[in-house]
């Protein structure tokens, strides 16, 4: 072989997918990589330990196939969200961005629409769109946040299949409250998703949608062990909701598509919750000084209850990305004028993130 | 929580999934499990501690997203196929399934026909369907051979979007001549996939699909490390085409879809390709010593290049399933009249299975 004979035109392609780029964030090797919101603190030998220990027995019965409804994990699962959650209201994926294909698959889909406030997690509309179903992007604030009231006109106003709240926001993350999922689930014909990806990173007495769902069979809520748990190579997204709700999701998932060795990486880093989570203090600590700084620089960060902060006034974010990129620095340029998005990293790499930014000059 | 609040029926699924079931082979407990195919022997302890180092070297970046474009794996399974393939013509997926579902994704999707000759794979018309393309069943000769004439007809009749040829076919074991995929592709105006998950089971002189990919742009060959790697629990399936078929499918592919581990441990069981096909040579002498122990119960085995054999002459299969099942061993009724399917095992597993048969009595 060797001999490219076509090119993608060539090709009987889908209509509809002519003319696309595929997801592209850069994975560039750059000593500070703060651009996609990873936890950027390794998993603590102990835990890791613990999970090749139990990686080593599933490998014993790795030519069988895996169990399809992963019992053990969902229990794992319910056990850390609490609420009183049980393992049948639980599911999961390889990755959060699997769970919501999965609902779009079952609830999305041709002919249908899925909705959601922008500037939100640009794989939302890709996902939709992927299933057929048509995106349809809401309106907020200035400063990104919504009122109930608006929420919920938009929502009547769009009558969508599926709607996506992203709770804090990715790219902005921006806090929602609790009135705002309740008035656009009363406003709704069609499922709501409230994707808690960043939940960790809240204020500790702030309320999940979790404490929602009793009574709302339309509601799931979304979560990841990316962020949070420090384990996005993994890929392990999950979700609860009413068993009914999970049914529908078991139509349309591939059998047996979380591998045995996902099953067990994913139940041991639960047994180890507290540890695997030890160091989102320490980045919410990160988080805090960021936005401080970057105030001082004369830029203006968005309120954020994630693991990053969105920050305006900059002049010319494809220069500034490009002199953080050549000092070694990676962060984000989200596609919103004069902002860009940096991941909070460590104590070092935020340091190194600020002390880059800083020999740039302040804002405009 | 705990009271169930909602039935199936309450929520807005899509109305092409009412009243669907989920894929349910039975995940039951019995001591001889022969029903899903799987290659019954373990990872050999060397092999498994090999993979268990390369998963324990991944765990310490397990924090950062895997490496979307899993470049070193891809390698690994182009040299795996040799033909002088490279990693520009390979993907992967959790699974065949997966790999199938980006190309019905990239390719099938609402208002577009996917095809192949029934009875086949049965995710076939479900992987289709989920994607919004309609399914159409061809057909083949009464002992589950085709002509390339016929099928050539049948693909001009139906002039398909995409085309499943499954070689050798599952669940009947019949192998598939070259000529066949040779007609095929030149009778199509959409994308032929070869689907060659059981390929190591075929004599070893039989070609590859792979040989006809040089010069056929809308050819794909996949493959998976379920059967003969003994990896059904790991989820990697494979496909080999031209790159720009490659490139189609990265634009439906969720990104990081192929986590950090399951990329480790694949490419640590690739390199130790030998160690692990080992015993697919006993495989295949359990398999025709089923057929030929069928033969001698009255029962008619049909042709297999497989792991598995299809048997007729079963007057009751659900009945003679129950029997079997009620000893302690678990095969498969894949709903043809008169037949049932059995993997070959172990030779344990295999005389186990065929001294339960023998005690139920011979054929009708």
């Amino acid at each position: 072989m060797g001999r490219v004979t076509a090119s993608l035109d060539d090709l009987p392609l889908r209509d509809d997918l002519r003319g696309l780029t595929p997801y592209g964030a850069p994975q560039a090797p750059l000593p500070i990589a703060l651009n996609v919101n990873e936890n950027t603190h390794p998993v603590p030998d102990a835990v890791a330990s613990d999970i090749l220990d139990d990686i080593a027995v599933a490998i014993r019965d790795v030519n069988r196939y895996p169990d399809r409804e992963f019992t053990t994990l969902r229990e794992g699962f319910a056990d850390y969200l609490g609420h009183g959650l049980t393992a049948e209201q639980i599911w999961a994926g390889n990755g959060s961005n699997e769970v919501l294909q999965h609902i779009l698959q079952a609830f999305g889909g041709p002919g249908r629409t899925a909705f959601g406030f922008a500037p939100t997690y640009s794989m939302y509309p890709l996902i939709a769109q992927g299933t057929g179903a048509r995106w349809v992007a809401g309106t907020r604030e200035s400063d990104y946040t919504i009122t109930p009231e608006e929420a919920a006109e938009q929502v009547r106003a769009v009558d969508p299949d599926v709607i996506l709240l992203c709770s804090p926001n990715n790219p902005t993350g921006t806090p929602l409250g609790l009135d705002v999922v309740q008035a656009v689930y009363d406003a709704a014909r069609g499922v709501v998703i409230v994707d808690e990806a960043y939940q960790e990173f809240a204020p500790r007495d702030a309320a999940s949608a979790l404490t929602l769902l009793e009574g709302r069979p339309r509601l799931a809520v979304s979560r990841t062990m990316s962020k949070a748990f420090a384990f996005a190579g993994a890929r392990v997204g999950y979700l609860a909701a009413d068993p009914a709700f999970i049914d529908a999701l078991r139509l349309v998932r591939l059998p047996y598509h979380l591998s045995a060795l996902t099953q067990a990486a994913a139940i041991a880093a639960l047994r180890n919750a507290d540890v695997m989570l030890a160091m989102v203090d320490e980045i919410i600590e990160q988080r805090d000084r960021i936005s401080a700084t970057l105030e001082a620089l004369g830029y203006t960060p968005h309120e954020s209850w994630s693991n990053f902060v969105l920050f305006g006034g900059v002049r010319d974010p494809k220069t500034v990305w490009q002199q953080l990129y050549d000092q070694g620095v990676l962060i984000r340029d989200v596609g919103i004028p004069g902002h860009l998005r940096v991941t909070a990293g460590t104590e070092a790499e935020t340091t190194a993130f600020l002390d880059a930014l800083a020999s740039i000059g302040s804002a405009s």
